[in-house]
């Protein structure tokens, strides 16, 4: 029975996604959960990897359950969450189409990359967002945004060692929103696509955050854009700033867990 | 140099406020860094305690600073961040008033009780929020809100072991705010009073909730407030959803940190 799942994690204390030797990810949680809980020794694929440190509310992956233990594809979610960790959470699970892979499917998926303004640190707020310490210009942020928009080469925004055979990618919608929580005003920027490169976003939200802040201009974002020079940009952000929020299909897979 | 302070804190970690022997507390590691920083070795009062794992935005303290040691007040803040654990951190120092005591002088208090909204837990939401499976009926909580309104005998919404003298409190205002993060609907109840029985927010949002799930009628809360009979309310909840916003004075004390 192909399987899929929905998952939220906690990233602060794994080394991202991937299974690695000697230290805790998120695949090999949910993978051991499978064997603790039923016996299952199955690959669990996500729609992609998530770095150490990354955060998820909307992972998808998949894995084949053996048609030989008789459950149902609904309650997995919850077997599977007595022996996860607490920091991963299976929201929800299904029986997926024959043949259906979370990585080689997925649509479109859109990431979060969450600051806080403050002139100092502020606890309740370092584990899911990055610091800044006055409020950028929203206006020079939304410009650089709309710029981002679109099919581009995203060579400029990757990290050296990218193994991906083409760097293009379209970005869907790039939205800054404003809020405030605990009195202290935080923006999210969303950005979703048909695909990422390694560190893209964080690279991305850096940008954004370097045009609202003057310290990059758009002529500039272009000039990277067209060039792919990544020394035209600044420092990949730190990755607890960054969530997975969700993974698109083109056909309804947690459309109930979702609300 | 009678000295305030703004501090927050992600109280998880920590046995509570108040110093105690053998297990970790915010009064500690401030007068702890304090030690390390300055050599002073000074008494810092809170606004009041808070209990073992509940967080703060806006703790208010005070303490004698030696006029011996030559430091501008607002340079204090900084100077304790440098060895305060990730956990606290001192957003503002000021120069407070001769005779300021951070407990005696606080006019009003503001909690926040946060809940999100989900069949399932949460990694994301479960270290500042408590889960409730389904939405309450907003209406009905606000109903209940207005109830606990002014000022009453909140005897029945506070745990045994109080040594307040009088039950007697005034809340000025009780707001149930609707929200949504990363997808998920969250509430949020905040509490201003002019001072708060031992666990009594805890209890005044399990009240609010019980009301929204239908456990709690109005007459039911009504009679809680006329007899003072803790059975009448459900359990005290967590204290990971709760945390002390701010401290009010009656006077400006901490307007810019405050923004």
């Amino acid at each position: 029975m192909n399987t899929a799942l929905l998952v939220a994690y906690d990233g602060t204390g794994f080394a991202g996604w991937q299974v690695q030797a000697n230290a805790p990810t998120v695949q090999e949680a949910l993978e051991r959960a499978l064997a603790e809980v039923f016996g299952v020794h199955a690959r669990v694929t996500g729609s992609g990897r998530t770095d150490a440190g990354v955060h998820a509310a909307g992972q998808v992956c998949s894995l084949l359950f053996p048609e030989s233990i008789r459950v149902s594809p609904e309650r997995i979610a919850d077997a599977l969450n007595t022996r996860l960790p607490p920091a991963v959470r299976v929201l929800g699970s299904v029986r997926a189409p024959e043949g259906f892979d979370a990585c080689r499917a997925a649509k479109r998926k859109t990431y979060r990359y969450s600051v806080y303004v403050s002139p100092r640190e502020h606890p309740l707020f370092e584990r899911y967002a990055v610091r800044v310490p006055q409020m950028p210009d929203l206006a020079a942020m939304r410009a650089c945004a709309s710029l981002l928009e679109g099919e581009h080469d995203f060579a400029a925004f990757s990290a050296a060692g990218s193994s991906a055979q083409t760097t293009v990618r379209t970005l869907y919608s790039v939205r800054v929103a404003e809020g405030e929580e605990l009195g202290v005003p935080v923006l999210h920027m969303d950005f979703c696509g048909n695909g990422f490169l390694y560190n893209m976003v964080r690279i991305l939200a850096g940008a954004l955050l370097d045009a609202g802040g003057g310290r990059l201009t758009l002529s500039a974002a272009e000039q990277a854009l067209r060039t792919g020079n990544r020394e035209l940009l600044g420092k990949t952000l730190p990755a607890k700033g960054l969530t997975l929020l969700s993974v698109e299909y083109g056909f309804p897979l947690f459309e109930r867990e979702r609300g």
